[in-house]
């Protein structure tokens, strides 16, 4: 409990929660990190790709970004819009359900909540990645780090965090404006000529020729750079009136921001000659040419830790208000529902952090490895989002609605298109995991969902007519020693009724007739039944006796009391067999018999 | 529980327990395996040590041998006399403990736990061994093998093993024929010169001098070959009338096989230029150059290996047994001392099952690794065994006490020498372990002993008066949610008692508002306290409460009745808070507060 206190803090009370209304600016800096941080490894990841059918194919990296780039557009167009419609926070989960019914609904759920345990995964993974390439000794303790970081990030937020401007503004502008000058420098120095081209890697020989679908490959690997543009839409409530219009302003600023971010690098990449290698990040490659292993190199690469850092963050606050969302909905066990003592959902925090862990150890840290599972989530809650928007402006029939059902039409059709390629391409290389575990979430949740609504069912009071009488009690005491435990065991049952008996069971014959004659002291005057038992057990003609009495006395309760001696320290516990326990776990399932230990609390 | 029926078998009564009694010749079977079946590596250990001075060393393992002997005559002596002096039985925890004292009997009760866990490892690893000698396409799977014998060994005990001469007998006998068979041909061969040395085996470069620590080392090694001849002094019971005399023949019938195999396999493998190596025993070795390959070759090998089974076998029988007599004694926890419901002592088993399994998963299945564990624990306990004779016979001073205390004496000298000599030279080899296990397992039997005598105090009635007075009860009724779980909770509270009061959590204004509603519904007249909760906590205000009802009245008993919602199916207890489990546990420790939980059983 003391450690407890000094990792996460006091308790906070109900009243000390508040809401910070965000500028423009500072709410670019709190929901754009999950964006931008993106592409500190969408670039490299297309390229790894393209490599495979060798250098010439490297070409093709920048109408591929293009095409992204289009993508980004229709998206952000069609976001601009779901802002507007639902200003109170339109999460995928939220717009799919209300406009497409439960199963896109769940669909939209179960595509976020792999999303959002994988951004953990990539950004943390990518971040440390970000600083071994700059300190290369710290290569082999990659997976450490990156669990180290989790850790930390899972901390913090069961303390609570604020989403203030203060934490995310520095880190957010500082990755801006040092990518936007290693861009400027990059691109100066090529117009210049003076590019020291230093050491041009050799390309591998292709080992796959340049066919349609390695194309497509490298589309969907250049495809995580638009991973949580989508932020806003779940955040509209936190920005200063007007709400909506200032969010959507901040919307097309992120966009731009990432795509002159994306499209530069990737040019960039391509006119200095970079090829991916393991070991060093493309950035990191990258801004070593253009900086020449200066400070600034160094800032960089601090940045681009800090920023992804901060991509895993929101997800940390994300995927627990989702999860207390589905809990509302009973799609999930209610535990996840509640605020903690420090006013976050401390039950979804720490899932997230033991989920994530568990991907970094299971992919060894390596984002390259994870890429292939991310992006299908993020794009298919896109399109289940975009597609509840279409049906939303059928049904709604607003002003302008068919130009509003034309963008959406075209924002899910783009999405669902790209969807369709990631998993396609992706499929044998990790997507088939992700198609697997949405069908069995959908699954889990509707099981939860109808265990709830049976036990609702099962306890509602609505049309329950029964009288309260009071039944007959018959208290049974097992005995298996007699000593001073026992007294307040007697004095208790005597208490709650009169019909009370000791039963115990002879095991050795010399110590039932001591038992018998030390009762006749200690007793009180209630009767003892001594049960024979062939196959050496104090349980088994304990609990027959104990149904026995309940067969006959159907309409009345009966009372089992045991002692129970607790000792003074925990690893006591294990010297004595926890015959309370016990009995208890197997008369759970008995009706009518109710079992009640009486603690006896020894000093030593 | 179905697989547990299937695996254990049912319950067997008290009564089906017999004691059937030996012959020798069946008693020879029975108490000798493990014994016997340490010469299948007992000579190959001497040599691992010998062949580091290099292979004209190899020479020294006839006097270490004719040494080692010399050891056997002296014990088979002394032992003999333990069994005329203990017919009921001679372990060396009791004779220790009758004659030196409790920490004198406590070490060696220490020191053969450790030998009997060891004896399991080594044994079942030596098994696996011969197989995989015989069969080498089996030897990456050593480890694997070697769990799956602990395995079946374990679960065989569990059922409930009759040490039948039928079981034994055929193993033990085979494993002398042949063993005798190889010797005979061996020599017979080598006298009449047609020795086929075959693939004379090059000696490595000599990496250590022959030094007198080497040679001592050698010994110690060798020494393994005779753990297991105690074995007789703890059975004397089962033996034919006059059970003492029968006892002691075989005893020494025991003494003579266990030597001719030692020295013959000894000597053989010196005339034919053996050598120790990586993936075959030396017996197989011996076995493959004498009979050349074929059936009585694998016959040997098959021989070997059940022996060594049966060898594991016997520590199964007596772990269980040493551990219930530590147990009864209050050093162990008293889970261990009863027979479970066919008739042996199944924690003692299992216990010894996963100790054997670690310590062969952690020194890889590899008996040449084991061994110098082993057998300092087997010498420590003789030495304290004979010494404890010693003391008898100063004590008693029957006929010939002099003569026997010389006996005795000799036994504990040289047992305590060669003791001393295994506990050096092996120390930086493994023994150190041994040396760290056997303090650290006496101070947990003190420990044990202390918190037993320490409780028994504490809950003795003696001297004690208390008069038997009903009390006060006030019933205090936790409510979250009205609903049908709650009527049996009110009904069986109006039972016991008339001082009752329901509490709740004001969490929700509007929750709270409409329970208020529903409770003067069906709350049936009891009064309902809210109390306010700035944490959102259910149990923290809940706990205070019935804490400060306690402290309002000192004298009498606060009961809280807790409903408990048992879904239909167990992993259904996943979606409910086990807010019955929590209360329960955190008022454990309040003294006067009884919690009870009414069930309310869900059908589905």
């Amino acid at each position: 409990m003391l450690i407890r206190r000094w990792l996460i803090g006091i308790p906070l009370a109900t009243v000390q929660a508040s809401r910070e209304r965000l500028s423009k600016v500072v709410a670019l800096a709190v929901f754009s990190s999950d964006a931008l941080s993106s592409v500190a490894y969408a670039t490299e990841e297309m390229l790894w790709v393209l490599v495979l059918a060798g250098s010439l194919a490297l070409g093709w990296s920048l109408p591929l970004s293009l095409a992204i780039m289009l993508l980004l557009v229709i998206l952000t167009v069609s976001y601009r819009q779901t802002i507007h419609a639902y200003p109170s926070g339109g999460g995928s989960y939220i717009v799919a359900k209300a406009n497409l019914g439960e199963l896109p609904g769940l669909t939209a759920a179960a595509a976020l909540m792999i999303d959002y345990v994988l951004t953990v995964s990539v950004s943390v993974s990518a971040g440390v990645a970000a600083l071994t390439s700059a300190m290369p000794a710290l290569h082999p303790h990659g997976v450490g780090l990156a669990l180290l970081a989790v850790g930390i990030v899972t901390v913090v937020n069961l303390r609570g965090i604020r989403e203030s401007g203060r934490t995310f503004a520095g880190p957010t502008y500082l990755f801006i404006g040092s990518l936007l000058l290693m861009l400027l420098v990059g691109f100066g120095r090529f117009l210049v000529g003076g590019l020291p081209l230093g050491q041009a890697a050799e390309a591998p020989a292709p080992i796959a020729g340049l066919t349609l679908f390695l194309l497509l490959r490298a589309f969907s690997s250049g495809c995580t750079a638009l991973t949580g543009v989508e932020a806003i839409s779940n955040g509209v409530p936190a920005f200063r009136p007007p709400e909506s219009k200032n969010a959507a302003t901040t919307m097309t600023w992120v966009a731009v921001v990432l795509g002159t971010l994306f499209l530069g690098i990737t040019i960039l990449s391509h006119l200095y000659g970079l090829l991916p290698r393991e070991g060093e990040t493309l950035l990191s490659q990258l801004a070593w040419q253009v900086f020449g292993g200066g400070p600034l190199y160094y800032l960089v690469q601090a940045a681009t830790m800090l920023i992804l850092i901060l991509a895993s963050n929101t997800s940390f606050a994300d995927f627990p208000r989702l999860a207390s969302l589905l809990a509302r909905d009973r799609y999930l066990p209610t535990q996840l529902a509640h605020r903690g003592d420090r006013l976050v959902f401390s039950n979804g925090i720490l899932l997230l952090g033991i989920f994530s862990c568990a991907l970094i150890v299971i992919f060894r840290g390596s984002t390259h490895a994870l890429i292939p599972l991310y992006a299908v989530g993020v794009f298919l809650s896109f399109t289940l989002s975009q597609a509840g928007m279409v049906r939303h402006w059928l049904v709604e029939r607003g002003p302008h609605w068919r130009k509003s059902l034309l963008v959406n039409g075209l924002g899910a059709a783009a999405t669902g298109l790209a969807t369709g390629v990631l998993a396609v391409t992706k499929f044998t290389h990790g997507a088939w995991v992700v198609a697997l575990v949405i069908p069995v979430l959908i699954l889990w949740f509707r099981t939860v969902h109808g265990h709830y609504g049976g036990t609702e069912e099962q306890l509602s009071l609505a049309r329950y007519h029964r009288p309260l009488v009071p039944k007959h009690i018959t208290v049974v005491l097992p005995i298996s020693h007699v000593n001073r435990a026992l007294i307040p065991v007697l004095e208790y049952a005597r208490s709650i009724g009169s019909d009370i008996r000791a039963v115990s069971v002879d095991l050795e014959p010399e110590e039932t007739t001591e038992m018998k004659a030390q009762w006749g002291v200690w007793g009180g005057g209630v009767p003892l039944v001594i049960l024979p038992s062939p196959y050496r057990s104090f349980l088994a003609p304990c609990l027959g006796y104990i149904r026995e009495l309940r067969e006959k006395n159907p309409d009345g309760w009966v009372t089992v009391i045991l002692s129970e001696v607790i000792p003074a320290r925990w690893w006591q516990n294990l010297l004595h067999n926890q015959r309370a326990l016990i009995i208890r776990a197997a008369l759970l399932f008995t009706p009518g018999v109710i079992v009640t230990a009486v603690p006896y609390h020894l000093e030593r």
